[in-house]
């Protein structure tokens, strides 16, 4: 087994023990980029020779002190909406080719000084929002799109390029990425992981995840960023926990893969113990893709202005109708938009209790598109999004195209490191086949 | 008159009927700064040739093509916790010395695309939030200060030395400057303005304002950022318009100054005709101040977590605080202050309708404290800036001090157009000696 195979929590090991330099692991992975990037096309920004002097400094930290923490020497894509004090942030877009900002955003800063090994920026939608597509394509077949807006996160962490990588969502941009990358991936609460440094589309939407290749890699990432811990008390195995097979409002838009991904999802829950029922969100949840839409539209209208002044002729259509408010919302209905949303926030949160631990629910309609002219449809993820809940995504197999599907499950507000306790207990039941992406891509 | 003596509003139509050069003013502003910032430290960049050079580009600007749009070659302040793509950004902190982040904010591209001259950075408390004051003074009396977080914007207004400003609110920190230097202001609905490119402290409450000499001033830059107008018809005179006289929860923190500027505006109201009557909030909204305390520690937290983990030697105290929660909020308390605001804002828009235009209320205790230690009290303003409603500070004239004392109008959320018609109409009979301060600075 190569170094660039191994999980986050493998490599962290590794590290630990001193069986793995970082040098070592950060050689295997830009031998894995150069090898499979020419046809996977996730980074838009890797300087191996500055890759290979941090990644030594890392070593000689960890000879003297010991690590730092846990993410000492692990290797992280960086989406290229994320600014990095070292490397250009591009945003995919032509009104900004490569700015040095020389800070690191806030989530790049704490992994960085966690001891992280920032590898590269990956592709992305322009501006995590519209425009410009990124060109990544997916690793299990590269004529079919790895999702977006993070694309090449998704695309590098999924091809086993880089063991973690930071997306963005703020409609599906994080964990349908992750569903069409055989990856697991944390969007966490709302507004609990801050956001400076990241390029804004919507204010009150945009959220800052991460994926990993196992549920351990993104508690790792968790413990880092101080995720508050959870009072109530895991339970130790998939026995009992009580699960809310949620179909959700969006429904109408499942594919045979992903109902049969749910399905096969819950049924290997139901196997291990857990005890699954179906789930039905209260009426007002029907609207929330409506309201998700008028303060996506809104808020971005605000947030490209000064594209819109600056840089008019070469800003993408789609943004620029943001800015002319196109979807024609009013000032009542952004505030009616809010309204629904700061009601159905606190509602949720309040279906949890002993009656339920955690919803179960698509994480895309189902296997990935052919084609890069689109990265999918958001609306499995949307809504969770405006509710601001932490989901995670995790595989469960392959449709019959052989491409990835997943689930998601998802628990109220700041109850991040619960669900991920949680998601750590189900997962080797979701996810049948942990190896097989490996086993496939690396064979 | 010299032309920094100018409201911007006067300098802008001088400069449409080119009875005024860009270049003119802006060596009007710069000798004005030379003359006064040693004893008044507004500023913490200035780079005069940068901005002459800048100034000429404009003035050939305006000749070829006419002016941009209205802010055509206005002189701007920046507040240093704001990007500036050709000036460092220090956010007055010894964590990041100088930045040269070279991308502007996205108030700032929006001045900017419209003609603004950016004239320099201004100080400002560090990160906005806590650590470092501002070396800047009171231009009334240097003894005493401007006001915070946004130090350097409003004394640098008030002072003369610049007829416009950017400041940022998350507590107090931009209303209580333009109360304390004499000076107007609109701090806009939250979420209205993109606070891209700006530190953040708290992603919930973090608002961008503008400083301006007058109503007109502050409509002015409204009008750059398309702030969406009015549907409601504005009234030509303060008669009969109905204004609601704002104690507030926080009335025991009133300083005898602030008592008479509050009652005096009230009474000038009456007397241009306004229908001014008391006006209580109801009793949820007492519990907003500690709400405010609870969201902008725990979101402080998460924003300087990554200081705290690079430069925790050189974090100050009372931000390292922050990352430790020493006010031990937990999830539970910070998702129950949220669920208080989130009912408060729509309940507070409720109440305005036929029976209430505007809500008349202290903007600060009374006159600026003495001594640099302090920047004052932020009691008066935290609860509307946790409301996300528009507040507009107008001057009201001296307290017993000689010092400036002052009142804010507050409208519902998205009103702000609306707010400023109606403070268009106010302001003559609320600031009853205008050029008080101009006539005392400039002699």
């Amino acid at each position: 087994m190569e170094p660039y195979q191994l999980t986050a929590t493998e490599a962290a090991n590794l590290i630990a023990d001193r069986k793995l330099s970082v040098e070592e692991l950060a050689r295997s992975c830009l031998a894995r980029i150069a090898a499979r990037d020419p046809a996977i096309h996730a980074w838009l920004f890797v300087d191996t020779d500055l890759v290979i002097r941090n990644a030594r400094e890392l070593d000689k930290l960890a000879v003297a002190d010991g690590p730092k923490t846990r993410l000492h020497g692990l290797p992280w894509g960086v989406k290229d909406i994320i600014d990095t004090f070292d490397m250009p942030t591009t945003q995919n877009s032509p009104i900004y080719p490569a700015v040095h900002t020389n800070r690191d955003a806030a989530c790049v800063g704490i992994v960085r000084s966690s001891g992280a090994l920032i590898l590269g920026k990956t592709d992305t939608v322009e501006f995590a929002s519209g425009g410009r597509k990124a060109l990544s394509r997916n690793p299990f077949n590269p004529a079919h799109t790895p999702g977006g807006s993070s694309s090449g996160s998704g695309a590098a962490v999924g091809d086993f390029q880089v063991p973690l990588a930071f997306g963005t969502q703020t409609g599906g941009s994080h964990i349908r990425p992750a569903a069409f990358n055989g990856i697991y991936a944390l969007k966490p609460t709302g507004h609990l992981v801050s956001r400076e440094g990241v390029r804004m589309s919507s204010i009150t939407l945009d959220t800052v995840g991460w994926y990993g290749r196992c549920v351990d890699d993104l508690i790792l990432v968790a413990e880092a960023f101080r995720l508050p811990k959870s009072q109530a008390p895991v339970p130790s195995s998939p026995k009992g926990v009580r699960v809310g097979l949620c179909r959700s409002p969006a429904w109408h838009a499942i594919e045979p893969a992903g109902e049969v991904s749910l399905m096969t999802a819950a049924q290997r829950l139901r196997d291990a113990g857990a005890i699954v029922e179906e789930f039905e969100l209260p009426a007002p949840f029907n609207d929330l893709q409506d309201a998700h839409a008028d303060i996506v539209e809104t808020e971005g209208g605000r947030s490209f202005l000064p594209e819109y002044l600056s840089s008019y002729a070469i800003l993408a259509p789609d943004l620029r109708r943001k800015v002319e408010n196109a979807r024609g919302v009013t000032p009542e209905r952004l505030l009616a938009s809010y309204a629904l949303a700061d009601s159905c926030r606190p509602a949720f949160d309040r279906l949890f209790g002993p009656e339920l631990d955690v919803i179960l629910t698509p994480s895309a309609p189902g296997e990935a598109p052919e084609g890069l002219h689109t990265t999918g449809n958001a609306i499995f993820q949307r809504m969770w999004t405006l509710l601001h809940v932490p989901c995670v995504a995790i595989p469960v197999g392959r449709g019959p195209r052989n491409l990835p599907v997943g689930i998601q499950l998802i628990g109220p507000r700041m109850s991040d490191r619960r669900l991920l306790d949680l998601a750590r207990i189900l997962a080797p039941a979701i996810d049948a086949h942990p190896k097989a992406a490996l086993r496939e891509l690396c064979g």
